[in-house]
């Protein structure tokens, strides 16, 4: 795909294996004791495979080891796949969030615990579905360390 | 302060009156009937005030009904406060997470709703603080309506 | 041409199998019973295929099935071909029309509608020819679902 | 508000007037023979109004008619109240739609007129409310002449 | 050349040709009925080829007419190829005489024809050489078709 | 008008008194001997005004010699009053022409000129009115010194 | 100066205080207990001052403390006055180091530490003067808490 | 990776012979008498080897002398590896310290060393590992010759 | 003029000053000891003015001497005043120069140096004019401390 | 290198040859009769080769003439492969000169010259190497033909 130029070359071989096993994200999120989100962000080389994932996922979609730890060595180098502003309408919205509500949340964070910030590295997220008479809602849930500014 | 050029006549009015009357968002909210993260974006004109809540607002912090009413006529010109990429730390963590996750999420709420986006208008969101042995964590949640594309 | 490095393996195939069939979009939308420009849109890599788009272009094509469920697997990742603003001419007046009219259209809007925004997901849209003394003209419609702001 | 600083000096005393009339743009659009949304652009500068627009508004909106005549002299200078991408949902939709559907709207248009461009200044848009039993729609049509290349 | 990515397959192939033949624009030009700079331009995939002129192009410059026919094929994608503001010395004094007086040429295209624009389609253009004992002058006409805002 | 905080001083002060005399470009130019763009361009600080400029822009709009002189003094900084690209469509046409004929440009003065320019600054330009049965045409012509690069 | 607009109205406060009183930001920082490249940011608002700081602030600096509380009041929105990449030499020799050793940096402080970051929050920093044969030698110190990627 | 197109050919030769001999970053240095940032940025083309460190890589990587001296042989081209805004978030955060403390730093500097810069060519830097009680702490230190402003 | 809110306030102060009393850079630079380029980046408040610089310009000026202290005091933000790429044809020039030779000016240093800059902090430029029988001709040397790479 | 795809096919012929050669920059322009700085220029693709130029560059570098025709044919694209601003720490030096010097240039340049501009085309430069007991100094001289505005 047209991402492709931008990612590791551990996601086609994530994302081929995937497909050909017919997974989800969350079955090998469960199978790795992962957040589906956190697994999918490790296809798109987002997030760090420790050496057990990596065991786990060459079992699960059959990939050998070694080309799998190969791939995946090293540290990820994050953010590099999406510019901004996104211009996928799915990812736009969550843009548009930060970009509405931006000082909203910081005034509601800092009236509520002060000058720091909400850590996006001590963090975890995930989503969820919600149906109701009206639909269906997306939840997504983004929580992290608050880390108060040093004084120095 | 430098943000107010950008700001909407309204602004300075109510960050005054809050300041000078000592209330929090949240406890502005509750009179409201209303979030405290619509509040604080009310405050800061990314979010519109009912006449219910214009009469409240202007009772609850001494504002004269007519002034507010004045003030916060018209419907708002959203998302010009903020300059993209934010600069200020509290609200960079928050882009930086579009940014890390922006394709996880995508590639996440495709496979558990199919294509479509999750809605930034039909949409509500909070922050909630939870504190365990390891500190403080700040807890924001996203909830909007699924919207699948239209076959046409 | 000079758009390939943007496009999904899909556009190629589709359309050199259109030249080749000497189909026009119109021709290719009434067969599938979707508007000439979801048609486009989805050459482009714009618009997804149902299962039974797949089938119908892989007949009416002449493209094996697999090969085209193959090419169209996945979500589009829209909005990635076009760079803003457009250079070609014929995109760049649509810019412009949103550039001179954007606020006009946003203050006719919440007149006739209150607060909220016209959709772009929940979403269709035409092209028309019509003709009269004076020469041709083009006729485009957008035509989206409006979703009032929550209150939350 | 915050748009100000690049507005004309009419556009104050337009939307002053009209907010003390409680007049819509579209009884203002009925009164000088023009749509409404080229009433809202002229509130804007984003369109010209001729000697008879000025005399009307003048007495619709009980403005002194040598103000008008002097604020709206001289030829709009278009363009300059917005910043692309548009920062407000409401207006970013619109981008959004060209952004994802430019290429398809180009591809139609050449398939239907030839080489040539829709014309943005021969040109007319109007917006429409239809309501089914999934509640409103917004409809909005860009009408243009096709200026086809000239062979040189 | 470094241009290449952003070139149609039919240029190489034209410029290579060109080049063996040791044919100049304005010959091509002459042969074709067009002007120097519209043969240039089609070189560069700015302008498009009537079935005439692909049929004099194939038998002028030896190319089949079969490989032109299909490089030459579909609508021309405009503008991909120069970036803005140009860095080649040629071309950015084209863009700096628009950046200095951008604003005035509007000024007398205003006050000679009113509200409009000239138009960039139905258009032609040309470039002389001119002599005198000073040395060398270029001329460059561009012409244009008035186009005045439709009243809506 | 919203261009003023870009214009220099005098930029009012000469709009003023043209638009009170119900004076023209072409009468101003024919005045001083320049042309009506040159006029256009020195309003706008494009320009500079010789001393025989000023006098007789003094007398002809009726502003007092030493207030022109004060105001005209100093050298223009040119270029700062359009953002690029334009916004306006009336010049955006112009920087269109640069979009999409700057290479075609370049190779038809390269084959006839050598390696070089065409001079910005060596440079007159002028804005004429063609009508014909098809309606009105503008013609604006650039004629610029060809500098050759120096051979070092 | 030329910053000013961006700057929050304590600052212009405590720079002329400071320049009265002829007061280093060592001295300052003394007085403080808070470091020197603190008391620096605080002046331009980039850091936080506590009641205790400004009470010594006011006194030390002869500025009633009510002023001071009211300027200082509220939580500093941090990046505003700086706009990347820095245009004075001083501090854009600082961005240059991170441009030219950034992934030196991260390379080492993940094979240091694994997959994280160091806090700029959690963090604190000073400057120190050397002076050896060769000349004066500044030395800059960043020291901030590692954060390791939370596993999710 | 994804860095490839950036980074010169010895990049991947390094990066792929050091991790085959599981070297560190700081191991390398030791053997080369040189810091270990300085190594790293050797290995991203951020740094220059001369023929003794080549040599003595040669050795400790096991690659053939004559393609390291061809690999390595001319003039870094630097800073060209690394977009700004640093995407990554361990890059990030050095840039925030830039964004936030610049004007610190400078007025710091400049109180300290009068009017100048720190070099950052005749500079050295490195990173510490502290551990306390409460964690893990990354240091970096920059060195830099105070370089005064001519005066002239 | 359009550059003021840029400028600090010495330099309103000093150009009417100089214009007051018609005087030169050159002739103001003699008086000082300093080159017309430093007089003319000082009064930009691009360079910084000694004690006794402030004293002989008091003097030469006619302005009180604790004015100019006054105004003159702090160190220079330097920079700030010159959007890149430059607008006015003038300074467009100069970056042309570095954007044509850039590279080359680069492998000519490296050859005649090794690896490392020419210094623009201890640095003195100067501006010469000089005719000959083609005309006159504009000279500006350049000349900066070459700055080695430290080994480290 | 990193620099590849934005040089001409004859780039790297030419440093393949020099380098196997052990040429300077100097040798080679003393054997063309060019200063060293076009010939680095003309190794990018920045300037232009006369005939003779190339056949003394095949006979120098031992390149067959046929091969140097065809890949220096045609007319330089200049300017594309640097970015600006410039990365690269050496480049860099040049371009924050003419940040800030550009206005100060520009004011010594029209005191001494009128209004006009230095050319860049009928223009050459050169780069010394002084010694003094301080060390090495870079001398670099830019000498352009002063092009007066022409009055139109």
């Amino acid at each position: 795909t047209s991402l492709s130029p931008r990612l590791p070359p551990s996601s086609p071989t994530l994302f081929e294996a995937k497909k050909h096993k017919g997974l989800s994200f969350e079955a090998i999120g469960k199978e790795l004791g992962r957040d589906e989100v956190a697994i999918a962000a490790l296809f798109y080389g987002q997030a760090m495979a420790s050496p057990e994932d990596i065991k786990k996922l060459s079992k699960l979609l059959d990939i050998p080891v070694e080309q799998l730890e190969s791939e995946l060595a090293g540290f990820p180098d994050r953010g590099r796949i999406l510019d901004m502003p996104p211009k996928d309408p799915t990812i736009y919205r969550l843009y548009e969030i930060v970009q509405n509500y931006g000082y909203a949340y910081k005034a509601v964070l800092n009236e509520k615990f002060g000058d720091g910030i909400m850590s996006a590295i001590s963090f975890s997220t995930k989503v969820e579905k919600e149906t109701d008479e009206k639909g269906d809602w997306a939840k997504i849930t983004l929580r992290g360390k608050w880390l108060p500014y040093s004084r120095f």
